[in-house]
């Protein structure tokens, strides 16, 4: 199976969400990506439909967006 | 490992939620609960701290909303 994409900023909701999603998907399915630090990742997570995050893009390129803790225009500053 | 519980409430948005955690985490995992058609379970999904569907509560008590439904209160009409 491919990875999801768990796309967070940092934020203590992104964090939260982070562990619950490791737990129950295994950490060895999802690759995580801190768009704050690695600006450069910010293009790719919009082009998937990221609108905010914490936002998991599943292997079938769905997003789902959880919970809510920083919009994108929020990152981008 | 004790089950998740996937709260929704039949609409577009939860069903296709409901793809996407079962494929993620496995049907075996997860509970889904249909609070449109099992009212008796609204109670008990607030006061879990459900705020809108779809929602899977964790097995360590945690509310992942995702993406957006319906609140609560669409669904108690």
């Amino acid at each position: 199976m491919s990875k999801s994409v768990f796309y967070h900023a940092g934020c203590p909701v992104c964090v939260s969400a982070e562990h619950d999603i490791v737990n129950l998907i295994g950490a060895n399915n999802v690759e995580v990506v801190h768009i704050g630090e690695n600006r450069s990742r910010i293009a790719e997570a919009e082009g998937k439909g990221v609108k905010s995050v914490p936002a998991l893009v599943t292997p079938a390129g769905h997003v789902l967006h959880i919970n809510f803790g920083a919009s994108m225009a929020d990152v981008k500053g």
